[in-house]
């Protein structure tokens, strides 16, 4: 099979991580005889600095042309500390969610066994969570009208019912395959937004006769979140809850820098750990590629490649298991970002080597 | 001292757990030989029950009226669950906040030395936390023009220059108080009105220069919230987000039978369990009164009866050490709502026998 990939590393740790995951990709297209075809763009900061736009036209037109991209992170310190500056690196990404149409931001939360010790969590609050969070990505308050009075600001929020279906559908469809089970989260009680996603999906909800629906208060949710994890299969919110509350559930597993995501419109897609640009750790090759490496499983998953995306995983399982890991989950000092790439692109060739996983 | 109260119970445990809070007030009044004039109302769906409003004009009168008021809890199955409906019990709470002006919510935030093994957050990252929140309570989406057009809902987010203002200057006075440090949570990166908080506080800091500010994304502090609470001290942010924050935060605790709030304006304050109505445990003397009771420490405080709340919270503090507790927060059975009201009334009144604390 033929793709073409675009490849957006951003700032920071990100074309660090984004190198890993190509290097995945490549040992995917070689172990199972695909060409991906990468066409490499500027975004974020590093975009400003080269052009002084955080998402140029030939970026743009690199993703539109893609059948998926996979995007590292962005910000930089020199453009983070003033929200009110012209020009700013997330700018870029906003920009690339609303023209590219990428409506729904899909964020699979996972408690790795190995992992638990990691969580602020205790072990028997998250042993086993296992869910997935569907956030409205291109409308709510985050692109409605917004601007300054004399003595005010305001911000608009707007949803049409278009706009609720068309994410409410993967949601329930995500349900379908998973625990049969949709969690609404909204602010029904004061929101006319929020009751007009609670009406749409309550009629909605007749179509997939098999999903348990539940609508829950955003501020009860935020409180579930830590309280009881385990309740929840699928979360469908709107775009500033889902915000606040994937953020939140990132923290369950213990370690941000395992949790990947995808961001879906009707063409192309977009894949990216949902970590931070993390300036700090630039060049120092202590980044975790996993979340990245998660993003292409995510990716893989998306054009359809099924097995390819189970043998990332597996492969990725297995650097957990084997504490082939970087410093943030390691007892000891951890092993290099591309050692750990190294050695999940080893286990994915290894595996065609061998022939079959029983083959040991 | 003599001080009106007005005394709203509200619905489900409300009563019962107001009914504590009132012999605590009596148990103070005759310690320190003041008098409290309880003037009782209607709120809630037992308001809408006898009258068809969840706030009914006396009910206002009375809070207008008052020094100081209690507030119980509101919400009944019956009517909660349609959030639809024209007649709700919460629209009772709103119209009460932005009739009497109640734009400061507040919210301390304490764990427990005894009940740091109930919380579901492992307790090294709990230990010692001790922060408040400043909710701002009367703007926002919650108070913005809200309606449907033929295709969508919208609800609008507005604030001004002064609604800032005035709980930025109570945050930064309470941060003067304690350990000198504010936070404001915004999505400054997103939100004009975000970034209107954000230059109003940055301006301010200059006249509070011994108190230190940090600024942070909602979706930053949902994580901040569970990974490290310890760095908190003042917690000042909009309506929304000060809404789900809070209630993640209540959380840290590992219970919300223990958490008070005061809900403060320019005349009287609303004082409040932050708890609901949980209709279950009505009138099975099961609730825990000391949200209740600790929120009638606040309501002592604000009518600067000092000596007086700190007699509250010694006592609540006793009946934890001796497991004085209800069944939440038991290992056993626990004891009924009164006999924990019952404890704290004979401890503050003992202390009255013995003379002092050093007494024993
Ligand atoms: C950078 C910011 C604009 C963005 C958002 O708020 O959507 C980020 O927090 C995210 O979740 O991807
Ligand atoms: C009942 C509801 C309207 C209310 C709010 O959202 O403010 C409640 O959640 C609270 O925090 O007091």
């Amino acid at each position: 099979m033929k793709k073409k990939i675009g490849v957006l590393p951003g700032d920071g740790i990100g074309p660090e991580v984004v190198a890993e995951g190509i290097k995945v990709l490549d040992a995917i297209a070689l172990r199972f005889g695909h060409e991906f075809d990468y066409e490499y763009a500027l975004v974020g900061a590093a975009a400003i600095d080269e052009t002084g736009n955080p998402l140029p036209d030939e970026t743009l037109a690199v993703c539109k042309q893609s059948d998926a991209f996979l995007f590292g992170a962005i910000g930089h310190p020199k453009y983070d500390n003033d929200p009110s500056a012209k020009v700013r690196p997330e700018q870029g990404l906003l920009k690339l969610r609303k023209e590219l149409g990428l409506f729904a931001n899909i964020r699979p939360v996972t408690a790795y066994d190995s992992l638990l010790h990691m969580s602020p969590l205790k072990v028997d609050r998250i042993t086993g969570v296992d869910f997935v969070v569907y956030r409205e990505l291109t409308g709510g308050i985050y692109f409605g009208e917004k601007g300054r009075t004399e003595d005010a600001a305001y911000d608009h929020c707007t949803y049409s019912y278009a706009e609720i279906e068309r994410i409410a559908h993967l949601a329930f469809k995500a349900a379908q395959n998973r625990k049969k089970k949709l969690t609404l989260i909204d602010k029904a009680n004061v929101l006319e937004t929020s009751r007009l996603w609670r009406e749409k999906v309550t009629v909605m909800a007749k179509e997939y006769p098999d999903v348990t629906v539940e609508c829950m208060f955003v501020d009860n949710a935020a409180m579930q979140m830590i309280q009881n994890p385990k309740q929840f299969d699928v979360v469908l919110t709107e775009n500033m809850f889902g915000d606040i509350i994937s953020d939140e559930a990132s923290v369950i597993g213990g370690s941000m820098g395992l949790l990947p995501s995808a961001s879906v419109g009707n063409k192309t897609a977009m894949f990216e750990p949902i970590h931070g640009s993390y300036p700090q750790a630039t060049g120092q090759n202590i980044a975790n590629p996993i979340a990245t490496i998660l993003s292409v499983a995510m990716l893989l998953d998306h054009l359809n490649l099924i097995d390819e995306a189970i043998e990332v995983r597996q492969a990725v399982n297995a650097s957990l298991r084997n504490g082939m890991v970087t410093q943030d989950l390691s007892k000891g000092q951890g092993f290099g970002t591309d050692r750990v790439g190294d050695f999940i692109v080893n286990h994915i060739l290894d595996g065609e080597a061998s022939g079959s996983q029983n083959n040991i």
